[in-house]
C-alpha cells in the first residue's frame, strides 16, 4: 500500500438550482478539480460517482461532458455517505497500485430529481416508517433522551444551528448565508418535538469533486498535496437498536479504527467536518468522536469549544445544516472543505495552522431499515 | 496483486415475483453462495452489491437478513454491468489484499420497483429518446444494418433466441423454459422493424452471488476453487457515435485487454455467457469478442457453433433471452453460471471438460445518454 494524495478539489456552491441538470452541476465540479489538480481531463484514469438520485450511469454522462472516455468508471451509492465511499474506492485502487490518478465525484440534485424530498410511502414491510419513525423522528428522540439523560438544554441544541450559519456566512459555498438566533431557531416550526425546522438540514443541491494520486508523484502537480491518513467505511446498526439512541455505536467504533489507522487521537485534529443534518446529531457525534466525554456535548458548544476559534473547530464549512446537504455529494464535499483548510485557502473560515482534519460522514442509520453506512476520513498536510 | 478464486456461488430462480421483495431474493442467493462457500456469514469480511432499481444501502438491507454486520458495504450501479462492476471490485480488494474474503452482491425485482420497465418520459435535454431512440430500437438499427451490409438474414437473428431458449429449457434457474420454433420468433409481435418481440429479453426479478477469497487460501474452503483471470471495466461511448452500429469498439476493447491480461484468445474459451438483451446484440458481439470474422456472426449462429454441443457454446444458461435479466444482478448471473460449468455442476447443460469461461456485460450504453459501461470477465479452472 502506497501514500495518497489529494491533488485538486472543486464543488459547486450548494443551493437550489431547479434549472440546472445534475449533469451540469457534476460537469462544473469535475471540471474545477482537474483545473486545481493542473492536470488534463485526458490524465484522468478512473472515476467513482456517487449518486441516490441522480438515475443511472451516472460517472458516465458527467465525465463524457469533460471530454473523458474509455475509463473505468463505477457508480457508487451509501445514503449519504455516498460521497465518502465513492473517495474511498478512489483512495483504494490509488493506495494499491491499480491506478496512479483518478477522481471522486459525488453529485446529487434533490430539486430535479422526481422522488428526492417526495413524501414516499413506506414499505408494506416498513413497519417502522408506516409508525411515523422518520430521520427527524429518530433526531427528536435522541434530543429529548440526551437532555433526560444528560440534563443537556435546548439552548444547546439552538446553539449548534446558531454556529454552523455563523460559519456559513463565511463560506460562498453555502446554501444558507445567514446569521440565526437561539430565539429564531427555537420558535421555528416545530418539525418533532423538541426538534424545530431550523434545527434540521434543507433538502439541496450540488457536487463536489476530488482527484487523488500517488503521493510519490503528487509533486509534479502541486506544492501543496494532502495526504490520505485513514480511510474507514462500515456497515452501521439500525439506530433503534442501538443501546443507548444517544450514542452511535458505529460512529465510536469507526473513529476508534480510524484515529489507530492514522496515528493521531481526537486531541490532535485541528478541524472536523461532521454528519451534522439534525442538532442533536452534532452534539452525539462529538461525543462519540472523543471531543468530549459522554453527556457533555451540550457544554462542548455552549462553551464555544467547536467554533471556528475554539480549541476543536467543528463544521466550519456551514456543516450540513448551513452549507447545505446533496446527500451523495456531501461526503466528497466534507473532503474539500478540509483541503482548503489545510492548504490555507479557506479564506474568511480559515482554521489557524491547521494540518490535520477529520471528514465523518454517516448514511441511512436512521431510516426504517436495516444496515447503512458510515464513514472517517483523516487528512493531513 | 495475488490470484484469486471464486469459492461460493448462489442464485435465486430468475422470473417474476411480485411477491417477493428485493432484500428477499438477495437473502436467498447470498444465503446460497455462503453455504456453498462452506464458510459462515461472520467470516465475510466486506460486501459489494450492485442493484439500479433496489433503493438505498440495498447491500445493507440484505446482508443484515443473513445475519451480517459491521463490515464495509458498497453499493454500486453500472446500468446492465452493475454486476460486473461488484465482482470486479469485489475481486480487487481481495487481489490487492485489502481482504481476504468478500461476496459480491446483484439484487434486481423489476416487478415490485414503482419505475423499472415503466414508461418514463424522455428528459427535457434528451433529444434522442423523444425521437425515440429506446434500447429495442438501437437494436432494429444494428439488426437492419447488419444485413444490409453482410447479407445476414431475419432467420439467422431468430436462431440466436431459438438457441438460448433451448439452452434455457436446460436450466432450471431459467424464467423462461419452452423451445421456440424460427417462425414463431419471426411471427411475434413487431417491436421495432425488423425486430420482433421473442428476439428481446424480457423484465425479470432475481439475484445473484460470489464469494471471492485469496486463491492461496481457497483449498480450506473448497477443492473446485475456480480463479479470475482477467478483469475488465470500462466506460464505453454512445452507440449512436459508434463508427459502425454493427460493432461496439468498446466490447472490442475491452475483449482485447481482457485476452492479453489472461493471456488467452477466443480460441481458447470453452465456453461465453453474452450481453444478449436482442438477437442483433449476440451476433455482433461474436463479432467483436473475436468468435468469427466481422459479418460472419449470422453463419455462425446458423452453422450451431455456438450451441451448447457447438465449437464455442454461448449462453448455455439461457442467456438473457431466456433465462432472463434482472439488469444488476445479470453480471453476476453470469458469472454463477461459468463456476457451475467450470466445476463441472451444470447439469444437463454442462459443456464437456470446460475449463475457461468468459462473461462479457454492456450497461446503459444504447440509451439515450453519452457513455455507459461494458465489462469482461474471464475465469478459469
Amino acid at each position: 500500500m502506497r501514500d495518497v494524495a489529494v491533488i485538486g478539489i472543486g464543488s459547486t456552491v450548494f443551493g437550489k438550482f431547479p434549472e440546472r441538470t445534475v449533469e451540469e452541476l457534476g460537469q462544473e465540479a469535475a471540471l474545477a478539480a482537474i483545473k486545481d489538480a493542473n492536470i488534463s481531463p485526458r490524465d484522468i484514469q478512473f472515476a467513482h460517482c456517487a449518486t441516490l438520485y441522480g438515475d443511472t450511469v451516472i460517472g458516465q454522462r458527467v465525465l463524457s461532458r469533460v471530454g473523458i472516455s474509455g475509463i473505468e468508471v463505477v457508480n457508487v451509492e451509501n445514503a449519504c455517505a455516498g460521497g465518502a465511499t465513492s473517495f474511498r474506492d478512489v483512495w483504494w485502487k490509488v493506495a494499491s497500485g491499480l491506478y496512479d490518478i483518478g477522481i471522486a465525484l459525488g453529485v446529487e440534485s434533490m430539486t430535479t430529481s422526481p422522488i428526492a424530498g417526495k413524501l414516499i410511502p413506506p414499505a408494506k414491510d416498513d413497519i417502522q416508517g408506516q409508525l411515523g419513525f422518520t430521520m427527524p423522528g429518530v433526531a427528536a428522540l435522541m434530543m429529548r433522551r440526551h437532555m433526560h439523560q444528560y440534563g443537556s438544554t435546548p439552548e444547546q441544541f439552538a446553539m449548534v444551528s446558531v454556529k454552523n450559519h455563523k460559519h456559513g456566512c463565511l463560506n460562498p459555498y453555502s446554501q444558507f448565508q445567514k446569521n440565526l438566533t437561539i430565539g429564531e431557531i427555537l420558535n421555528s416550526r416545530m418539525i418533532s418535538d423538541p426538534l424545530t425546522l431550523l434545527q434540521c438540514c434543507a433538502n439541496t443541491d450540488g457536487a463536489a469533486a476530488a482527484v487523488l494520486c500517488a503521493a510519490d508523484i503528487a509533486y509534479r502537480y502541486t506544492r501543496k498535496p494532502i495526504t490520505v491518513a485513514a480511510s474507514v467505511l462500515k456497515m452501521g446498526g439500525y439506530s433503534y437498536l442501538w443501546k443507548d439512541i444517544t450514542y452511535s455505536d458505529t460512529t465510536a467504533s469507526i473513529a476508534r479504527e480510524a484515529y489507530e489507522i492514522a496515528g493521531y487521537g481526537p486531541e490532535d485534529m485541528n478541524l472536523i467536518e461532521l454528519h451534522d443534518p439534525f442538532t442533536p446529531s452534532e452534539i452525539t457525534h462529538y461525543e462519540e468522536l472523543g471531543l468530549c466525554p459522554r453527556g457533555e456535548g451540550g457544554r462542548l458548544v455552549e462553551e464555544g469549544a467547536t467554533e471556528l476559534n475554539g480549541s476543536i473547530p467543528v463544521s466550519v464549512s456551514g456543516g450540513l445544516l448551513s452549507k447545505g446537504h446533496p446527500l451523495s455529494a456531501t461526503g466528497v464535499a466534507q473532503i474539500v472543505e478540509i483541503v482548503w483548510q489545510l492548504r490555507g485557502e479557506a479564506g474568511q473560515r480559515q482554521v489557524r495552522d491547521a494540518k490535520i482534519g477529520l471528514a465523518h460522514v454517516m448514511g441511512g442509520q436512521a431510516l426504517g431499515i436495516e444496515g447503512g453506512a458510515g464513514s472517517i476520513h483523516i487528512l493531513k498536510k
